[in-house]
Formats: C-alpha cells, structure tokens, sequence
C-alpha cells in the first residue's frame, strides 16, 4: 500500500541477513535475533546520540502500512525490551525514544521496516538536530553492541 | 522502571476517559476506541503536521517499560491503522511517521505511555520544526478527526 521502493530494489537489510557483511552492516551489530526480528546498532548516527538499535522483521515489508499484526506486535515487543537494555546500559542516559518512518515525506529512505530505538539525554535536542548525523565505523558500533548483548546476557534476576 | 511521575499525580488522560471533558480532551476528538485503547487527535499540533493522532492504552500506565506486551501490540494494531487512515483521508498527505517518548530527557510530559502518529507532507520538516507547536481550539480538531472517523466507517472493500 503506497509503496515507494523501486521494482528492482536490492533491500540492504534483506541482502545482509542472507549472509552479505558490508561496512554498514556487520553480524557484530546485532544485539537481538529470533526467527521473526532481528535488533542492530544503526550504522547512522545523530549528534548526541550514539549507539541507536534499528529494529527490523526479518522478512521483507516496506512500511507500516504492509506489516501483518503479528510482526508488528513482535517488532514492538523487541523494541520494549531494547529500550530498557540501553536505558539500563548507556552511561548517563536518562531516557528513551523510539520513531519509524513510511514514505519519504516521512523521513524513509530505507524500504523495508524499521523502527529506530534511542537513547536519550539530558538536552540531547535529538530532533532540533535532524541535519546533523553521520555514517560510522563498525568498531564504533562494536562498543554499544557489546553493552547490550552483555545486558541480555544477564540473567533475569540482575536486569 | 523508571518512573518519573510524581506520586500525586492526577492522570488527564485518565480524567478525561473517566468521564470529565476539557477544553484539551473533547469526546469528539476520539476517532477510535476499544476496550483496550484510544485514539484521539492530538491538541497539540506542529507547525506543518495540523491533525496528528495520539494512541494510548487505556489503562494507566506509564511509559514503554512498563507497558504490558499485549497492551503494547493493540496500541500498535491500531497505530496501524490510524497511519493507514490518516495517509488515505488528509489532503496532500504522502507519507507518515510515529513516535514515542520516555522520561522528560526523552521528551515525555504526560505520564501515561502515549505513541504519536503524524501526516507527513513533502519537505515539513517536523524534527527540525521542533520547538514551532501550539495548542488548538476543540473545533480545528473536529475537521481532522470527522476525516477519519468517515475513513473508519466506510465498507472494508471502499477502504
């Protein structure tokens, strides 16, 4: 429903969990995965907000409009707990936010779902500061993937 | 987890759904609602995005952390479908997005989880308009939520 990808779209998140690393997408990004979504540290980050979790359904839909309720369900139940994980892990963080885009009037630029995970801070000014964001490295990414993974690690007693 | 609401705090999302209208909360600004959630236009609107919708359970609780997972997926089940509508029903509209904040670092300021979910026009700018909000009288949000309540009520196959 109102799709916008192109007939012949090579989707980067469908080519990478089939097997395919590349800079921006490497399997020591993922901090979750089961059968139905896979969690990841972002590739692209806003100023004051490093580390954010894309949250994704391993199967290929464009937006909201086309995910079937239960992927939608599980995405959501996947992004709960990651917010808590950072809230619990990012030192500092005093908050959490969570936004997903359809179209690109609405800020999409990737065609296949996704809902992005922040964490939040004191005056980060996370939306004021739209324009200024920046592609990273992976062993930037490593540092915030190994702190969530070792939270989920954790045994349910100590979360 | 996490809370920030203060131990006196009376509710106006629970105030109103138990029954005491507002010049914020009117029973004509509500396009959906099920035993479980609401959805209502918002009376608060940014600069570019007039109309935009806010889901909520209607149990009172919190923020996402504390959400229960089935709460949480009816909210987004009618998310959904309130993007759907919105994206069919407002003029211009070509595209959507949704949001949804935890804590005052995350730009939460009504203690009662609540998902956003916007009219997105090409080039509006929404992150970088920010701080450009206002609040609306009771009858500019009728115009938007009779649009989607006649989107609601059409036959599935008009839809």
């Amino acid at each position: 429903m109102f799709s916008r990808q192109p007939n012949d779209y090579l989707c980067p998140f469908c080519d990478w969990l089939s097997g395919n690393e590349t800079e921006y997408k490497q399997n020591s990004d993922i901090v979750f995965q089961n059968d139905k979504v896979t969690a990841f540290i972002s590739p692209k980050w806003w100023a004051n907000n490093p580390g954010h979790v894309i949250v994704i359904p391993n199967r290929h839909v464009e937006n909201l409009y086309d995910i079937t309720d239960e992927e939608l369900s599980e995405v959501y139940r996947i992004v709960k707990r990651v917010a808590i994980a950072i809230r619990s892990s990012y030192e500092n963080c005093s908050g959490t936010s969570t936004r997903q885009h359809n179209e690109p009037s609405g800020n999409q630029d990737v065609w296949h779902f996704h809902t992005h995970v922040f964490p939040r801070y004191e005056d980060d000014k996370l939306y004021q500061n739209h324009d200024t964001k920046n592609f990273v490295e992976p062993r930037e990414r490593k540092v915030y993937a190994d702190l969530l993974k070792a939270y989920f690690r954790k045994p349910a007693g100590d979360k």
